[in-house]
């Protein structure tokens, strides 16, 4: 793993969580839309900054757009024709999730002071350059599982669960309730 | 919540883990073959004992009492007629996942130390019934999530990731690496 090593990948000040992105690749458009669907709402609900998508899917895009137009923040599915040169772009360690890699609590304790982190989520083919680009191959549990799951786990780990409170931009934020559903509508200025 | 109160949910000796089932409801055996499949491999990597699946589905239960053939354990995918039954029918606490109920953080020091807890878990059509029998309703952020990603971060904030290693009568185990793919294969007995 290179963190530490070089300037952009300096580790941030103490307590400062990495600001991560995701990057699927493998999605099969015509089979996948709502696992990757989930993949992208999770990545959102949990703190990632944005999804990297290939190949590209302009409708799973448009619908995440849907969900931040509604909901807030600035998350967004990027696709992206070359899933490679996001892995070398990367400003931070990669860390692909796979059944056989490490233990994720062996990982761990060098990814989470990172300032960049690059979450790497396979599909139902995993191209076999990616164990060797990936800074870490890191499993969340070694058996066979959910690819929104392991993020779900890593990003939990890593970032720890929002609390309530509407995200910036947001025209819409729940009210936790232990009964029933509330929703809050903000009118937006302009 | 009615942890502690009567014999049967007696609270279990400090630092053992829950007995977990999964109550999966709303399920579209045409429309969500693969996410359930998803909810039900997450739900066995990441230790609950059963997954009950409302309305049922036969081949979702073969699929994954195939995944249990080959990888060991004792996880079941179980077909139920009547979802409520299932709920009243519960040695603990009954915990129904949604973005509109209270912070996991919140909840979480009531079910950690029971001995049975039931994870409810909807489907796109959440039955209103649901948010009055559940003990608790609890949101794993209060964001338009994955019921995957809830069920996952819940399950390892409770449970916590297994390590790897062969679970009893599987036939197949990863063996953890840094780069590529292992999987040791056992001769079974018979």
């Amino acid at each position: 793993m290179a963190t530490g090593s070089s300037g952009s990948r300096r580790k941030r000040p103490r307590n400062r969580p990495p600001r991560v992105s995701v990057l699927r690749v493998g999605h099969r458009a015509g089979r996948d839309p709502r696992l990757t669907t989930h993949l992208a709402l999770a990545a959102r609900a949990l703190g990632a900054e944005r999804m990297f998508l290939h190949p590209a899917d302009p409708d799973l895009s448009a619908r995440l757009a849907e969900v931040v137009a509604d909901w807030g923040g600035t998350f967004e599915v990027v696709g992206v024709p070359d899933w490679k040169s996001v892995v070398r772009a990367a400003p931070g360690p990669v860390v692909h999730l796979t059944m056989y890699g490490l233990p994720l609590d062996r990982v761990l304790p060098r990814i989470r002071g990172a300032s960049d982190l690059l979450v790497v989520v396979g599909g139902a083919k995993v191209p076999p350059d990616l164990y060797r680009l990936a800074d870490a191959n890191v499993a969340v549990s070694h058996q066979p599982h959910s690819e929104v799951a392991a993020l779900a786990v890593l990003l939990d780990r890593v970032l720890g669960v929002p609390g309530p409170g509407r995200l910036a931009g947001g025209r819409l934020a729940v009210v936790p309730r232990a009964r029933g559903k509330k929703v809050r509508e903000v009118r937006r200025s302009r």
